[in-house]
């Protein structure tokens, strides 16, 4: 190709939407705010096929492939990852004008070469991944300020750029070298801030505080820190002890762990040594007591535990000697 | 003794405040705002007093720990951790009725007994802790719904309830073995918070994102997670790979890891396995799978690295034989 047009023949082309989950819902409800003309649902489940036309006037509803309407310039496929390469193959036995289709997969963690078998009929085929945590009990307003991943050949991102910005959302064109990286930055942002609020749930549990109570004690400290990181470099907005090289305080902290939560021991070291090497970037922890920090951690791994319910008379913090 | 009535005097004491630095300046534009008379402020830099005090109108403002104002019933000492057990002793030279004052510091990582030396003079001794990340650039407003964690005598921790109350803020009673933990959870939440970010960063630099695009791509996904955890617990909120048991895309995050960004190997698969954690409890992944996930995590540190620009041909994750 050594020329491309715009790929959709209207501003706000006609789509077929593949999938009524919690992504295939949102996406179709801001299609529809947007202008763009819903043409069909179709889903496993043809009573979710049938709510999600509705709520989007979608003229067909149906849990058959077969349905898909011809006119559908953009086929969004929004099923779970497992999935995804068995519907594209099963597509190819639907007529229908692949040459002037656009086929998008919602997944995160799939390349577009997923939808190969379409790719073989003719079709433009793209990964188009919302990068937002979406759940049933998203709504569309849950995309606004978003970035889209966008990865596949040169008119399938053209179709997508036109797509997210249709949609008033921002994007991210992707490498297929470099999409696991950008999939393992999400589960890091996302998955990873789940599992924190899982191990401060624990924590607070521990010290008798009830899970509801512990969510709302730390939401605004979270938001804050949102909101700290979003006017500064993450060196900038890291407070706490690593960063102050606080030993006695991580001391108190490693004990306490060891006592009462020692399964947590493992991550919260491993993080601290992580938060060490932002505190050392960010100039305000010089590296001899980036050390002593270090070999408080390393000692917390490596000393033995107290036997349960003794208290933790073990120092792991003794000063490395080693140290000059 | 056997009953106290309200602590302080008036509904809103007057007050002074040692330390201008965030904490000091946020705490006195709150006090200013809900109507307790400010009156001192006392600073190490004159000038940082000066500034405060004629922000929220308090008549005296020095870098003279003697200038307290003998009508402050309550102390509020907002200084550097390092700094608290000092100003709390050289308080004990300054002519003041302390049997009749409240003095608290506002440090999470110290106990109210740093202020020892002042509870010998028949001080009322409390840490007042706001659960919340304040920087030079947080204003009042960062106070919003948050809780400050209380702990002292019994009689402080009435006053400290008080204040609490005072200031529209909730608040969470602390015994003196708990407030490790309490103070753990909250270095989990916005530390650990903030680590993350940095290895997102890290990870989206190695594709070329900017730094600053890298926190605005995140940024909706990091408070969307948030939404969904405020509506949900952790194990329902969690998403992604790990809940799933998606071992083929967590081989190709830790190849991509391995190859491009090892140092990250470590933490990567330390929240991994807390994720895991997190996944079983859901009920969402069933313990066999669960096995096999912690083998892939375990692999991904425990097998050696390929030589530095030669891409990962090592597979860490060969199904385990051991797992039937």
């Amino acid at each position: 190709m050594t020329a491309f047009a715009s790929v959709f023949k209207q501003a706000r082309p006609g789509v077929a939407i593949i999938g009524a989950g919690a992504v295939g819902r949102v996406l179709a409800l801001r299609l529809a705010d947007c202008g763009y003309p819903i043409l069909g649902v179709i889903s496993r489940t043809r009573s979710h096929a049938e709510a999600l036309a509705q709520s989007v006037g979608a003229p067909v509803a149906s849990d058959d492939l077969g349905a898909l309407p011809a006119a559908a310039q953009l086929v969004l496929i929004c099923v779970p990852d497992d999935a995804v390469t068995d519907i594209a193959e099963r597509l190819t036995g639907v007529r229908h004008p692949w040459r002037e289709t656009v086929v998008a997969h919602t997944s995160g963690a799939l390349p577009s070469s997923a939808l190969g078998a379409l790719a073989g009929e003719g079709a433009d085929t793209l990964s188009f991944h919302p990068l937002q945590a979406l759940t049933e009990r998203s709504g569309p307003e849950a995309l606004d300020g978003i970035y889209v991943g966008l990865e596949g050949g040169q008119r399938a991102v053209g179709a997508g750029i036109e797509l997210a910005v249709g949609l008033g959302l921002r994007y991210l064109v992707l490498s297929a070298e470099a999409r696991a990286r950008y999939h393992v930055a999400a589960v890091v942002a996302s998955n990873f801030l789940v599992t924190l609020v899982a191990m401060v749930q624990e924590i607070l549990n521990s010290i008798d505080v009830p899970r509801d109570d512990a969510f709302a004690l730390v939401e605004p400290l979270l938001r804050g820190t949102l909101d700290n990181l979003a006017r500064s470099t993450p060196e900038e907005a890291l407070t706490g002890p690593v960063v102050r090289g606080d030993l006695e305080t991580l001391r108190r902290h490693g004990l306490a762990l060891r006592q009462h939560l020692p399964q947590l021991v493992p991550s919260y070291a491993a993080l601290t040594v992580e938060a060490v090497r932002v505190a050392v970037r960010s100039g305000r922890l010089d590296p001899r007591r980036a050390e002593e920090v270090l070999a408080l951690a390393q000692r917390l791994v490596t000393t033995p535990l107290p036997p349960r319910g003794r208290p933790d008379r073990q120092e792991p913090v003794a000063r490395p000697s080693g140290v000059t």
